[in-house]
């Protein structure tokens, strides 16, 4: 099978270099077009990236010698989409936020799909927000969507915040088995790579806390209420539940996002045990379509006391897997435990390349 | 004024050095007597902690010269006491817990009072967990604990693990404005140098979070209840709220421990202008009898966004204050902030200093 | 005595915020006047800086309320001077280089002398780089300085590179002994604020080094050729010795510098005993005329076979001391030794004060 | 082909996980012995190690279950390879030095050749201190080594320090290529894990710099000169140069060694593009041989102003390559650059293994 040409737009920064990594050997997809800022159009990637790569894994040999568009001209994607040279493009723009949303909608009505990390689009009723092994019934949006923007092929498609990942699976596992999730308080221990780069000044993270991550705790708070929404006429019904308080921290750690979490149940509540047997087995449809990039388990149960910590267990199952421990009952609420997941990866580029994949097996990108 | 003669268990661990360093220059005391395990016995305290010696500032040459004694040997101190050349003496042992227990209840036997940071008689009833600007009406148990244990002069007084410092005298700044706490969640990020010397080791807190401290959260959810007990028939009786929840972490910061809170109060809600005003307006007795170690405001409330930091904000007023900052409403409970304190000289060695500065003042200590 | 009145060019950067928490409790100087950008210019200092303040220890209350200048503005200074508000400015101005040289010269000629941190003026034969202990003499230069440019009062005085500080007193220490110092291999190990903030990316800095400080090698090569050199006809000629081979590296550490130096003698050679004798020994004119900001030994020496090290050694005699250690023959050359000092104290700022402090006691500044 | 059987002394270790990560999929090894201290010996390994597992890469599930024995119980591995369950063994022994020498020996006594990584027998002089890339030719003193003690079937051959194999390599390619190295100024800036677990204390490492490591510069002084020695009459003469000045430093990096090196060229002296040329073109006899663990390139060559990082480039070509880079004049040598070695792969486990596949392959063992 000839592989997918695929683009990715804000092709040079810290998340853009995780795809290019990501993607270098993937079996489905090659990256064929990336674009960036109007100031490193013309030059070549490898130029670009040189001497600026974040990541131990470098990109395939194609992608170095690809020559850089402007991000803002979205022509360049629509005539290749036209040539058959691109079938979508990963959005890891790191712009405005205006701007964002208006760019990628913009790819959409040139028929160019859009599968984005970006917050731009979380809040748009008609967009969903992707995590593939919990809401993949969400992307039965994407018709009604194309339907009333009147596009054809296009589409735009996002993955939430980094910060919510260490849990909102382990959370949506005990949904599936019959227990609602009523109140969550959670405080985040976060990657500097969260933030970017330069991002987070080095003086602030040398033997140091950041006691906040602006607009995080917000994001952290409502972006779980729709992924756990239902489809209702085309558009995404946020769920009223649960009631969530985020504390987000930054801390001296690479990558990684740490969450400690406390939760309350529903009439209805799972022995500690019973919690464990849910999240070992729990499995969900990338598992069952066999997504290149899906964890064999999205839910890694660790029993140690001290478990999980950020450079142990980040890199497990092509650090696409959530590790949790410390499963303990609360004395405030019902439960307690620790989960963690790679910022980068689970959380921004290897979320991004699955909710790709999702979206292909599932149709939606031809 | 002569000083007073005061004497040091566990001499040479990281607590026992930071009493020596704060001490080095104390108005009221003194220390003429160091004691710690049996194989340092014999040796000059120079010749002990040189080449390990833990903090910035260093002891007073005084100290340097002191010859260690073996602290499982209680004649000595008593027959320093006897030579009027030892008034009391600061625990800082580490060693079992039992062991412990029945060192200072020896100690106390003798006719050494025995001011400790130790956790050994946290739980014994008829001694109090003081923190000088909460409860020093605590005090009033110790002619009820010489009676009940015929002991003539001799007494023990400890203060709480360091862990609940960040937080236990906001609290109370809010219960003694009139505001009961009925719950509280919490989440530490705890300093390396809690966990003593050689402690933590290097790999643990390198790009990493330990998500687990042993010990650390029950301590942290019942210490409390004493500290806000009533005093009843010579025995301090726990409270009964606030019910608490703690979630104890170890980060890669070297002092300082950082505490994420919520809480709910009950029927009576303050503002957050309200909290605030309290906080800053804050005083306790050390404050009003004007103890050398105590920090002009015990509580100090910053306004930027991203503080209190550990690096940033350990040191103020002596690294005796509480530096508070986030305060907002939770949306779970009623109020979150993040509360700051520094662990080795707040959370022990200065706190114990205080503690004794405060018995002194109320003629505990002769 | 009343104080001096004193300004600060580039008031709200790091160094420029070191000076004023240095400077808050002068026994000397007193600031009054701060410069900055212009797009800071009309507010007040606090404004500017809250939220933004990157030090354990604050300026003094008048400083807060001080309202900001434009530093390209030089009519205000000598408006100011003129007014009798301002004798002279510490400059810690963070532009290009070539406008930082015309901007101080700017001020010189306006009859405000500049005490310098920055680079600018370093390579200006007839401006003396001063360390007051090394090089007190090369003062001579200021008035050929202020003769040949026609100024009446203003002069311009700097100070070297903070890399070079943790060596440069013990080998200058060495050679007033008699031991001429012919090649010098250094490898350094600088901390993060010596980049500024933001400064180095927080990423670089967790779980790693980075072997390179952009322009660090070639001053650390240079510039102790000119304070070690002679004043000959109101010029400094540089020294032709030692030969420098410098390697900078950027490690994980917030403040202090650490340098392993090897280092090759003349013909004659002292013996390890005999060098730390003379750096013990070691004083110069601050130390004298007994200056405010002089460490009260520049030279701190420490037997263990691990010191120093920055967080524990960084801050002895108000930051301003060198310490060293590990003093011991070399396989190559003689003498191996490591060298740390302060890099925003002794470093910068510190630094600056104490040139101003020696400027002021020999007659320089009225 | 069946795998040969193998087993590992020490393997609860640092270094010992390190082999069982290592050769969880090797296509020659299979680990079928693990021996520890006496106080393990009977517990299966997965007991052992469950909580203290250093590293993100686990050992494959046939290790977890092997009985650990006890390495000071020779017979149990004599037994073993009379059965022909075992063919040699790594040592990763974390004892004594004369109790690991007088151990090392027993077990070649007993017919089992040691792989070490120990630094016991290093002096040893018909003793092979083998990197497979520089000295495979030292392998012929094994068999002198074998006759001169009567040991038919075992023997001992070594790898060296850590601390001296991101340079090594690079200047054993430039010696083959004809260029005498006569003097050698090198400055490490070392992980933590070099030090094995719990290994250097987390203080030690938090915003700081520990500028000493017992005995290691001794060794990187040493050991170079036994590498690049010649064989004589089946032991080894050490190599008379290059003369050797090592400075260790420890520095906050959990893996990855980095030097310093400035270097000294005999009368032919090479430019910088040649010792590019020389260093990119480097193939030793493990590539020659395709052995599995043989990095393709054994010294990769970097052109950023800023490498190598240990972050970004330890993990290079399965963390079997030393990276270089910051290849320039050295105004007080010839050359200076930068190079890094993974050290608990390279430089610990995964050398060992390679020097197991080469002596395997060379026929030494069967």
């Amino acid at each position: 099978m000839d592989k997918i040409p695929v683009g990715i737009l804000g092709a040079t920064g810290m998340v853009g270099q995780q795809y290019i990594a990501l993607l270098a050997d993937h079996p489905w997809f090659e990256v064929r077009f990336v674009a960036a800022s109007p100031r490193s159009a013309g030059k070549t990637y490898r130029e670009l990236v040189a001497g600026r790569w974040h990541h131990a894994k470098t990109g395939g040999p194609g992608t170095d010698s690809l020559v850089v568009e402007d991000a803002n001209d979205v022509s360049r994607a629509a005539a290749a989409r036209k040539r058959g040279e691109l079938s979508f493009v990963f959005s890891a723009l790191e712009m405005e936020k205006e701007t964002v949303k208006a760019l990628e909608e913009a790819y959409a009505a040139a028929g160019v799909p859009v599968i984005s990390n970006a917050a731009a689009n979380r809040w748009t009723e008609d967009v969903p927000v992707l995590i593939a092994e919990v809401n993949p019934h969400h992307a039965s949006v994407i018709p009604f969507q194309q339907k009333a923007r009147q596009w054809d092929r296009g589409f735009i498609a996002v993955k939430p915040n980094c910060s919510i990942q260490s849990y909102t699976t382990p959370l949506w596992a005990l949904m599936q088995a019959g227990y609602e999730v009523r109140r969550l308080a959670v405080t985040t221990m976060q990657a500097v790579s969260g933030a970017g780069y330069p991002g987070v000044p080095g003086l602030n993270v040398i033997d140091n806390v950041v006691p906040y991550i602006g607009g995080e705790e917000e994001k952290s708070e409502r972006e779980p209420l729709k992924i756990f929404g239902a489809v209702k006429n085309g558009v995404i019904e946020n769920a009223a539940f649960p009631v969530i308080s985020a504390h987000c921290n930054r801390v001296p750690v690479s990558d990684g996002h740490t969450a400690c979490v406390s939760l309350e149940f529903g009439a209805k509540k799972p022995s500690v045990e019973e919690v464990k047997r849910i999240w070992e087995s729990f499995s969900g449809e990338p598992q069952a379509l066999n997504l290149p990039m899906a964890p064999s388990r999205p839910i890694i149960v660790r029993e140690e006391p001290d478990r999980p910590q950020p450079r142990k267990d980040r890199e497990r199952d092509k650090a696409m897997a959530v590790t949790v421990g410390r499963i303990r009952p609360c004395p405030l609420f019902d439960l307690r435990f620790v989960g963690l997941s790679h910022n980068t990866v689970r959380g921004a580029a290897g979320g991004g390349i699955l909710n790709a994949e999702l979206l292909k097996a599932k149709g939606y990108l031809s």
